[in-house]
């Protein structure tokens, strides 16, 4: 970029200089000496020429990065231990193909010029529709054998948010969370009180049992035997260090989550997931927690956030991450990177989606992998799973 | 103090003089003229001693100021319409008695070592045990005639923290808080699931009927004979507009909580609610949400919310606090302003107290009164109900 525009100003003294004394040869300055030096004029074309069209392709490369970098929507199918030794070419199209699709569904609406909460929304519904990301119709059990979603959506123009904890009957929470933005003076509600407004506000019910699958199923019954061991361990071991509600480290992934940025500048961060494998007591996550797991504004940034969520509450991560760029004058990429650092430091893992105000987008995570896409302003989309 | 530090300064220029030229009188210099004057002796030694005693006393009075100023633990009662007028001698000493007695019990567990939790669970204690604050015992009802509280504790030396929401049988809300911080590996635990945690945690359980109080079931029949004449009136004009849940504002407010600095240095923030009269859906408002109504990180400050519980979920009004703290280098009076008029200029009202990790203090709000107390390093009491 700034070879870019020193070119081009070079350039522009040059021509500048040639429609002065267009019949006395050439005058050029040279921009590292106040010497003056005089070129003859054929000798001067080709100079002029050649620089002419080292600008135009700089400027050229610099407009082609600058499109490249101007992001409309990013989106995550959560962060956790995913190794590509453990995943099959199929299962690795599978995902692929679904993130595709989100990112597609988004883009459509922010290509037909609707808002960025459109598209947070449409490209959630795709990933809450799929039984491979732990949110909707994929989410895990409890340690009851329920299904409960958490989700939340924030809107960066005016702070409006919406959030839905413990809801099972509502087959897409994020729907829930936006009517709770947009039909109710109420920012947060939970369980069946969120479930009859939800039921109010039109959406639709779905029984419990839709969102059963035999793969979460196994999941569950997977971790009841090793807490059952772990809790055998624990008791020989020593009882009185013993937490109610330990986590599995490796039960607590797959939230999905997405952020974008609309024609009108107007930035959106929404989240969904149906939490940890195995949860107990009621728990809630970051997911639906404004300013932990999601959280959106105009002057900076939205984000949205997947991993260990107890972190990530204590750490307010989605408002530092924006506190960070507002009051510390940090770039996307290095609030997204100090946020991330402050989790890993207190040993919690996972990782977030950012998009700033300008369409720069980060997408720092500290786990083994992260599920996320990109689609740019021109529809050119990026898919990874892995570290870099 | 600058008078002080001025008076101090004249005095020593004025013995300096003296010992350099001890046998000609005294040479004096006054410090508003560069005119040099002589004075004999006797006089000298008079206008030397009454200046000593002005330095001295001004000093100590300074010094007593700087005491003053270190404070340790800080609470409210919660902010509203509290008004002079509507406020009889009886119920005004009965407030004050309460929250002077709640910052006695946290002042006796800092005075004695103990932690700044410590002292926040002892103070909220007291508030949450008396009828006339919006939490525990005198709990406000919901629309179904339901006591729903909701709390959160914050440890500022690491970032540990805990809260419950929706809980209808746990005595002391705060307590509750503070075993999901300690005695689990969660955060944040909701309804029924934090009750069985609670009672596993050997907490005390009682019958809900324990938060029975006739004032706040009467200002629930209020509140729904204002409900039914504002949804025939939202009815007959535009019942398009009317939107589920909608608050009366008089009714929202009334959270107590309490912010301490012990004497390692450590911060401390809690805040325990019965949230809204006649609240719906299983509505969650700010207090139990980290970063929203209660914060509390040993590098800059903790906070306690209390007011419109949305817009301080919107604001993450005590992250931002904190972070303006942080990353902008704003005192805890300007951060505390700034988030205050965010607020404000959203529409919402309410207070918080802060306190720093320097014993500084602020307690801003926009509403007509804030219950407020505050102790310092000394045990003073100051208790404020109206606005300055």
């Amino acid at each position: 970029m700034l070879a870019a525009t020193v070119c081009a100003k070079e350039l522009t003294i040059k021509l500048t200089f040639m429609r002065i004394i267009p019949n006395r040869g050439v005058v050029g300055s040279s921009p590292c000496s106040s010497k003056k030096i005089i070129i003859k004029p054929l000798a001067a074309l080709i100079v002029l020429l050649f620089l002419q069209l080292c600008a135009l392709a700089q400027l050229k490369e610099a407009a082609a990065e600058n499109q490249a970098t101007k992001y409309v929507l990013v989106i995550h199918g959560g962060a956790g231990t995913i190794l590509k030794k453990n995943m099959t070419p199929a299962k690795e199209k599978a995902y692929t193909d679904a993130l595709k699709q989100a990112l597609q569904a988004g883009y459509a609406k922010i290509k037909a010029g609707n808002s960025s909460l459109d598209a947070v929304e449409a490209a959630i519904h795709v990933l809450e529709d799929n039984p491979l990301f732990n949110a909707g119709k994929g989410a895990v059990f409890t340690h009851d054998g329920r299904n409960e979603m958490d989700a939340a959506i924030m809107d960066g123009k005016n702070l409006a948010a919406g959030s839905v904890a413990g809801v099972t009957t509502i087959r897409n929470p994020i729907s829930a969370a936006r009517a709770v933005m947009e039909k109710s003076e109420h920012v947060m509600m939970a369980g069946p009180g969120a479930e009859k407004f939800a039921k109010q506000a039109g959406l639709t019910i779905v029984d419990p049992k839709y969102f059963y699958t035999e793969e979460r199923w196994k999941g569950l019954q997977q971790a009841l035997k090793e807490d059952s061991i772990k809790s055998k361990l624990d008791h020989s071991s020593n009882q009185s260090q013993q937490k109610l509600g330990t986590i599995n480290t490796d039960y607590k992934f797959g939230t999905v989550g997405a952020v974008a940025l609309d024609n009108n500048g107007n930035l959106a961060a929404g989240t969904s997931t149906g939490g940890m494998t195995n949860k107990k007591y009621g728990r809630i996550g970051d997911a639906p927690i404004i300013g932990a797991g999601t959280y959106a504004n105009n002057n900076t940034v939205a984000i949205s956030c997947t991993g260990w969520g107890e972190f990530y509450i204590r750490n307010v991560v989605a408002h530092d991450l924006s506190a960070l760029m507002a009051y510390a004058g940090l770039s996307v990429e290095e609030a997204g990177k100090s946020v991330i650092k402050k989790v890993g430091d207190m040993g919690g893992d996972g990782g977030l989606i950012a998009l700033d105000k300008n369409g720069n987008m980060a997408m720092p995570f500290n786990s083994e992998g992260m599920y996320r896409g990109t689609i740019t302003k021109e529809g050119k989309i990026e898919i990874r799973i892995y570290k870099d």
